[in-house]
């Protein structure tokens, strides 16, 4: 299954993936999908939202167990993080099958679209539109860099933009949904642990700080005439860190757009984006103000003007208790690498997983990434840990779904 | 005049100029200066590096006079940088025209190419070329942001990148080259004067920065895993401040490039340009290096990859004294507004003028900005001081060239 996914999106330039939704290497994605399925007798379906389902067993019985992840990628991400998710889903159903599992619930395999949210700055596009957590309207202005509109980008796809929008009745069918993913830190690598379970994803949000100055020639304007945005940037940018590490949380300044953005030329604008997280609403909130404080002491006194507008923001999520702990007595109980315990790990990143547990029992495996590396073609996991993890799966989906 | 030349290349949504090197918009420009040239019965030629030339009398008799500057622009530039100079001396031969002037030498007014470097990253490419301050090859190696040649440029633009080079011949035959300029500081403002002429072009240079780090996720990684080269970018934007302030020169980050750029990634590669000049080499040398070596020691700490690469550098331009010292004493002979002394400025901005300087006696008038800004929509000339410039620089012709 690797060999047929790997190169489709791949720069060879960075060697990462540049599978950004409705984009043609998407359409590639989304062909691989389909192909597994049928290979594999499933029933392949789109919704409205354009996210795709494998079905085994009937999609209308209701109370069916769900599994899967995303195909899509960051700009220059690494071949796991979603990928693992869905090739591990379809190699767990083989394994089940050569354990010849009697299933006594229905079974998808799902592939959710533009998670990343690499191409409309917004992640999880397919599993909030489903949730009910995203307008139709919304959804309908959100545009990319080049101001290609997402209903533009989806009927150039081949799908149809006006049927997006909540799909309960989709979602009341779905017992349990359970993603499995590479670990995005290196908890599990410091305890040792092939395979952990997700306990909760830390509320975050993304900042837009626009700091406006005067344009004007660099080699002319005398320091003291001059109001640089730039300056005021870099102050905050440091003051993120010193915030993040006070208050115990994460901040992040990691993407930028300048204006005119030339060489000899004073900014008139420099937008940066906060990306900030942490594992619960206080720490977050004092992470977030005291950047925007400092932030806004800097801008006084350069002359700056500042604007700080919120993009996004999701707060934690929990787990449902029942089926996470269900799922950590079937792999203590079956675990064939003799772990004693399954450990339960919180996380920073957003997932699918996080939208829909709003809606639906929901659960999350994590595999071990033994350097912590995400969103980078640097981005590992074992093959034994890969193993490890489909074995996980499987066993969970057996506890589950078969009698 | 400048009705005609008013709309090429405006953006709506800045209210600047996108005029840069080859494209549309500078085609457009192009065909203005013909026209201009045209209709004041001026023989028309472009040189072999793409360089227009209007020629009043014998462009083969030698001793010629030019003036002139440049059409194109820095991103979202002001409406005088260059055409103010375009402009005044098609202005100026209108007015010798009026006062019924006998001219004893050729005359020429110019359109150097590429001049702000907006497109190429290297300013003054026509200029640089006919001085044999460019070569061919390194000449062929530039490419714009989209990855297309010079060459393919000019060649899109139905030129013939192959005749590019040095053009000694050419220079031999000019006597003498006075650019008229729009300031780009406030010193003739603080002085209280419409025009004033410059003394020295300050060295000045561009260096890039390239700091590598590790891209990872925003959301999971902790703080002491990351080596977050936008963080050392921040530090080393302060530094360049600090040490500028220090050593009484003139630093600017402007520019910047960032990988993969993405709200939720920390940066693998953040890539920042410096420029810098100052009124001597010492002062730019001791800012420089104070800028590099911060940038160093934050790079070893945090862990971040430092490369640093000058890109491009020109050392102090003094204009010559003969010419300038002649030029001041025409206009303070004729000085209509009165003036004792015409005032002698120092400049922190290149200009062609500062890259002919080297092949031919070369001196430049400035007309005052009461605002000093630059680069920038804001960029401003009065009308009554832009007809002080004109009648200075048809005083200044009429000096050099008529009887």
């Amino acid at each position: 299954m690797w060999r047929s996914l790997r190169p489709i999106g791949r720069s060879d330039a960075s060697g990462g993936y540049r599978r950004y939704a409705w984009t043609g290497a998407d359409a590639d994605c989304r062909l691989w999908f389909q192909a597994q399925a049928e290979a594999r007798g499933l029933d392949h379906e789109i919704d409205r939202n354009g996210n795709q389902w494998a079905w085994l067993g009937d999609p209308l019985a209701g109370d069916a167990v769900v599994t899967g992840s995303h195909l899509d990628s960051v700009p220059d991400g690494g071949a796991f993080d979603g990928p693992l998710g869905v090739v591990s889903s379809f190699a767990a159903l083989d394994e089940l099958r050569r354990r010849g599992a009697v299933f006594t619930r229905p079974l998808a395999i799902t592939n959710f679209g533009d998670e990343e949210g690499a191409r409309f700055g917004l992640a999880c596009v397919g599993s909030r539109l489903a949730a009910g957590q995203l307008t139709t309207e919304h959804a309908h202005r959100l545009r990319d860099g080049d101001g290609v509109s997402l209903p533009q980008a989806m009927e150039a796809a081949g799908y149809d933009p006006d049927a997006i929008g909540p799909d309960p009745e989709r979602l009341a069918r779905i017992g349990a949904f359970v993603e499995l993913h590479v670990e995005q830190g290196r908890a599990l690598d410091l305890r040792g642990d092939p395979v952990g379970v997700a306990s909760a994803i830390w509320p975050h949000g993304r900042w837009r700080f626009d700091f406006r100055g005067e344009a004007n020639h660099a080699g002319t304007t005398r320091l003291a005439d001059r109001r640089d945005p730039m300056l005021t940037y870099a102050e905050t940018v440091l003051a993120a860190r010193r915030e993040a590490e006070l208050a115990g949380g994460l901040a992040t300044f990691g993407k930028i757009a300048v204006e005119p953005n030339g060489v000899n030329a004073i900014p008139s604008l420099v937008r940066g984006w906060l990306d900030s997280r942490a594992a619960d609403q206080d720490t977050l909130d004092a992470v977030v103000s005291g950047v925007e404080r400092a932030a806004r002491e800097y801008a006084e006194r350069a002359g700056i003007d500042l604007d700080v507008v919120r993009e996004s923001f999701t707060p934690v999520v929990d787990f449902q208790h029942a089926l996470r702990d269900e799922i950590r007595r079937v792999l203590e109980k079956r675990g064939a690498d003799g772990a004693a315990t399954v450990p339960l790990l919180g996380t920073g990143a957003g997932h699918d997983a996080g939208i829909l547990s709003a809606s639906v029992p929901t659960a999350m495996l994590f595999v071990r990434n033994p350097t912590g590396i995400s969103h980078s073609p640097a981005e590992h996991a074992t093959e034994d840990d890969c193993v490890a993890g489909v074995r996980a799966l499987a066993d969970v989906l057996e506890g589950l779904a078969c009698s």
